[in-house]
């Protein structure tokens, strides 16, 4: 697991300096700012882990690192997208993200909509951009991949749901879909994206989607137990918030006991999903691993 | 003008048909509140003036209809989607919108940010999709085509300067780089949209984003003009906000005499671009007369 661990670790930073290139930095004028709240939304020493599904997928795949990278740092603008969104006043009102203020509070409430609205938007075009891919059949493919995974439809749903769900009493189904819609979609994409790139059979892309959704509820579950249960030291974000909100999650209704469980066993099933890979799935097994064992 | 003002309204309905088929309307569950604020921000009979000049364009290279008018549904998504997010109380903090509550009035803010990324992100899939072009490498032109029209290099980007500059003197120039961010760059890709879709050689594309720059910044000078003289009744939206905000416009600069002149002069210069295309494109040059005549 301190292998693991090690790997992701060298992966982010790779990740941080492949986003760093892709935004845009210097402008003619007073726009600088939106790319200045863009570089602080992202470039914040996040834990990449979608990237890292993105990369370890592409992997199976014999996929040109060039590639990978370009497509994992475009999930990772949509993921950061969404936290600036999600942190706004009129939404979750979070006024810290990985430890520090959140985009609206360092900045203002306009420039951190404007910073996700050009993430989500550059996440786009790096993925329909050439050096992602040589055939356009391919980068095609991963934009409207990301765009069912985070769209009205896919995240931007999710938070819908999320929303107008508070203070309501949901049963676990409804908080599956919510969750499935909210993250899993997107780390679904994230899997699939090394599917598209390496022109994968239908089955192996079928197996990865499968395997990022069980992966993706349990990731949830852990995420719903480290907010009932951790400090906002462990995990640099506002901790105990769904409960004060009375939010319906998994650990408010299985309890915090048979969530965890629920999750190793989500961990497990996705791991099944991975048989058809062999040995050359390990690194992707890990990672179930570290998901339902990591404390942030 | 009469007939070029009923094949525009012609347009503007099959165009809202379209954009009508596109969108998502059933869901699962609560979900379904942010597809009617889709709905509600962008099938609101409004002019369609930028998927007209996508039309048009497209016609000048017989590109067949069904793909000019997805194209064209994607460009109105991204225009939609701008101002339901410029409405925002933290953006420009507007109540009304084209003679309606402005979508975060009828909805609320949050069902309002979302319902403006699900529309852009709706927008890159609609042109990632095969049904909008057979080749695969126009559809990717087309998604990097509109990402830079509206990213932070674009329409984001122009709303920052915007923003930015609230009660601060600007001169024409700075003035002139913010409109071709903020509203020439999605007009110019209206028209290039069109050639990318039709494959026209570059000299065409050019000419026609030179006529789309004329024609953007004549187009924004009457929109100052008509913020200035206008009543909200005749263009449905609140008007004298610039003034009110101490916001530099050309018309604060130059004076609603020298405006008018100089919108006149871009709408001729525009026109001229437009020889290479002989009379194919006398469309679009009524398309620069309507321009400068229009009155909301």
């Amino acid at each position: 697991m301190d292998r693991l661990r090690e790997s992701m670790a060298e992966a982010a930073q790779a990740v941080e300096e492949v986003i760093g290139d892709l935004l845009p930095e210097e402008a003619g004028g007073a726009e600088t700012r939106v790319f200045e709240a863009m570089r602080y939304a992202i470039l914040n020493g996040g834990k990449r882990f979608r990237p890292f599904l993105v990369l370890s997928a592409s992997r199976l795949f014999n996929v040109a690192e060039r590639c990978a990278f370009r497509a994992a740092a475009a999930v990772e603008m949509v993921h950061s997208y969404s936290l600036v969104h999600d942190d706004l006043p009129s939404m979750d009102d979070d006024d810290l993200r990985r430890g520090k203020p959140s985009c609206h509070v360092k900045f203002d409430e306009a420039t951190a909509i404007l910073a996700g609205d050009a993430l989500l938007t550059l996440a786009f075009e790096v993925l329909a951009g050439d050096a992602t891919h040589s055939d356009p059949a391919v980068r095609c493919e991963l934009v409207l991949g990301l765009g069912g995974a985070c769209g009205g439809q896919g995240m931007v749903g999710g938070q819908m749901i999320d929303l107008i769900s508070e203070h309501q009493a949901l049963d676990i189904g409804t908080i599956s879909r919510m969750e499935r819609l909210k993250t899993g979609e997107l780390i679904a994409f994230s899997c699939e994206a090394g599917a598209i790139l390496g022109k994968a059979p239908r089955p192996a892309r079928h197996a990865l989607r499968a395997y990022a959704h069980d992966l993706g509820l349990a990731f949830q579950i852990i995420d719903d137990l480290l907010d009932e249960e951790g400090s906002e030291a462990d995990i640099g974000k506002s901790v105990g918030k769904d409960a004060a909100a009375g939010k319906a999650t998994f650990v408010s209704i299985l309890g915090p006991q048979q969530a965890r469980v629920q999750a190793e066993m989500l961990a497990d099933q996705a791991v099944q999903h991975l048989d058809l890979f062999e040995e050359n799935a390990d690194l992707l097994r890990q990672v179930a691993g570290f998901v339902v064992e990591r404390r942030g």
